[in-house]
């Protein structure tokens, strides 16, 4: 019945997800936050969702809550986790459209947001409303909490949290999005990594030298190069001392269920255009290594002269983004103190170091009830699915299984090649629908 | 006499270079060329010299040439040699006023070009200007040879020697630029350093990627430091094979005259705030680096996201601006050979190296009468100088010997503090006076 409303009603949620687009809303620039948060309230309302703003302090992008209290079942709470900013635009010169354009080009509708997250809200939003238009109730209590800060790294989301633990107090969270692979088959998340976002920095000189100067003046890009070749050896392998300490190893179930775990490594490749794996890694070990390896990844790097031609600079400073992924256990202070003292003991302790960011690993066990509800209404609405220990990718769900102490799963529709975090992101139309029923499913199975 | 109207008329000189410096004209972005040649044509016709525009070919900036003929003594011919063209004015955000400001302030002259190498130009047209409004003629035949492309490392400028070898012949060469020390002393370079400017790039995958997938796709900003780290050690030395083959030891009067040259360490480590040179080097050994060490430094290195904030991305490819200073013997095409080789032997051989910039280095004898020349010029309108065995920077000085077969000069009015390729570029007023009157007297010894 809701999933016929779905299918009557879906040039609507197309629509709604392009004004959604062309709203930019980009937390690293603190660009349209407050713009989006109040065209998100109006679009629930619409949909018959209570909506409000939720704050915590001055400066911080407001939070949405959303709720719809269910007559049949006011006993089970279910709640929807998203975000409405989306990531920095840039390199400009790679799209193809604008980066908000929202332009739909056949089964495709492509932006910034598009898929992460904006795609994945607007299903929620509109499995709810398909209840509400339907039966004019829901089967169970409905939450949502849409946070602004999930792209700089959820960055008062324990605030948040905190100060609203009674009203997000909930049963089960679905987690704020999900990849559909490269058969179509939505791969159901049960973890995430953590995350410790740094800047590495030396600043040499107080101004830019004549590059002659090089025979005396030290050159802060050449420290960090040093610096670097430290952290990290060809085949990935972090070299920062005790940097793997509190890692623990897989149990049988973890190590079944990612054996289980299908893996196109061609498709992969190709749409990549990458010919092998870091450390030639293939098969089972590549899947081992998206749930359980910690990475130390080079997100940025830039220091002197970066446009055309040849410009003979010794640059004053250098600066390099590194992004650490942590698995469970991993505590990123913990973490922090150790690559500090690493620096300081290999001869760097006058590379400033600035956290910018720094978030646990999370997982769900396997065993939990929500899991099997998850994985049916999955199954209903695309065929099949499948089960996966934990994401490669990082979210604040440490804090929620802190402050909420309720089950996290994350379920979506974003196809795994929609170029999220790049130019030219896109949504597919067919698994926006598909992901739509998919929640109105959830919401089924859950309260009964 | 020549001094005199020096002194008479230096607010034009002022004036001039206003014009000049407010006429941008960067090589590396192709920007203001032409029309800052053609501005030069005309001031020179105003002082009183023949001038036109020279031409290669199509796509290449013009050259100026300019000729005064001497009636007193045709027989002999010098020859100034300097360029229109300036580097890029980048970073924008540090500078005071507008970079193409020229704005005066007091003692100072503001704005790209203001020393490097429009400063250095005006004082020459003046001076020549100097000696036909006062007598008429000049003691001796004098040519002006002003490329477009000194700074992108005077792609061209063989071209033009060759092309245009009779035109240009000469019996000496002033060179384009020279520095006045931190005591008012110009110093007078016999010589200038070689160059091997290239780029090395690694571009892994076809887009840049979300960063979790840093477990499998390998990154390339990793790969270009890991290359890096095989080139140079912490105290500057290269470490590439064969890289140091064919350097000469210094001669006995190498030393002599390096050992005589001041260097004020304090004021130049102020001057940048550093607190020590590379490798700690200290009095004499850091005399003999500026004149005989090759550099490996980074001129620009720029990968990922280097925006505010936290971006988690995978970049797709990365780009690092090297440029080696050389000594004489060292042969550009050989190292570039030799760091091919090396990058390949070191199992880099996936790394693109590009060639932007290759130039051999070269010296003039100190034994030349021209050396006698223009001390003696320099003693008489600065109170003293200081003999350079070669510049730490580089010109196409090789191109001039190997063409024109004259002894080449280093001798000008940039102050070392100059901040020229910086932001605040700028020339100091009293040393453009100076130099003026140096160039009238230079003009008059070498034709005795």
């Amino acid at each position: 019945m809701q999933e016929n409303y779905v299918d009557k009603n879906f040039s609507s949620l197309i629509s709604d997800l392009q004004k959604l687009i062309r709203q930019p809303s980009v937390s690293a620039k603190n660009l349209g936050l407050e713009e989006c948060s109040r065209l998100i309230v109006n679009m629930m309302k619409n949909s018959g969702i209570h909506a409000e703003l939720l704050y915590v302090k001055k400066g911080v992008p407001p939070a949405i809550y959303g709720e719809v209290k269910s007559k049949l079942n006011p006993d089970k709470t279910l709640l929807f986790y998203n975000h409405y900013d989306v990531q920095p635009e840039e390199p400009l010169e790679l799209w193809d459209d604008k980066p908000f354009s929202g332009k739909v080009r056949g089964n495709k509708i492509f932006g910034r947001g598009s898929a992460d997250d904006k795609g994945e809200l607007i299903t929620r939003i509109k499995a709810v409303e398909a209840f509400l238009k339907t039966i004019g109730d829901v089967p169970c209590n409905i939450k949502f909490f849409i946070e602004g800060e999930e792209e700089i790294g959820s960055v008062h989301i324990e605030d948040y949290l905190k100060k609203y633990s009674t009203k997000l107090s909930c049963d089960a969270v679905i987690w704020e999005f999900g990849y559909v692979d490269e058969k179509d088959r939505p791969v159901i998340s049960l973890g995430m990594k953590g995350l410790l976002y740094v800047e590495l920095s030396k600043t040499e000189s107080i101004r830019d030298a004549h590059s002659s100067l090089a025979v005396l003046i030290e050159n802060p890009a050449w420290r960090l190069v040093n610096a670097l070749k430290t952290l990290r050896d060809e085949n990935g392998q972090i070299l920062i001392k005790d940097w793997y300490n509190d890692v623990t190893a897989f149990t049988k179930q973890d190590l079944e269920t990612i054996s289980k775990e299908p893996f196109d490594e061609k498709s992969f490749k190709k749409e990549y255009g990458i010919g092998k794996f870091v450390a030639d890694k293939k098969g089972l070990a590549a899947k081992k290594a998206l749930v359980g390896d910690p990475t130390c990844n080079i997100a940025g790097f830039t220091s002197g002269y970066e446009g055309p031609g040849a410009k003979t600079v010794l640059p004053s400073r250098a600066l390099v983004k590194i992004d650490f992924r942590l698995v469970p256990k991993m505590d990123p202070k913990k973490q922090l103190v150790r690559l500090k003292k690493h620096l300081k003991e290999n001869d760097f302790g006058d590379i400033d170091v600035k956290l910018i960011h720094g978030e646990a690993a999370a997982r769900t066990d396997i065993s939990d009830p929500f899991v099997k509800i998850v994985k049916d209404a999955a199954d209903g609405a695309f065929g099949s699915s499948i089960l996966s220990v934990s994401s490669a990718g990082t979210g604040p769900m440490f804090s929620f299984v802190k402050f909420l102490h309720s089950p996290c799963i994350a379920v979506g529709g974003t196809y795994v090649f929609s170029r999220i975090h790049s130019p030219n992101e896109f949504a597919r139309i067919d698994l926006l629908k598909k992901t739509t029923k998919c929640m109105c499913k959830i919401i089924r199975n859950f309260a009964l």
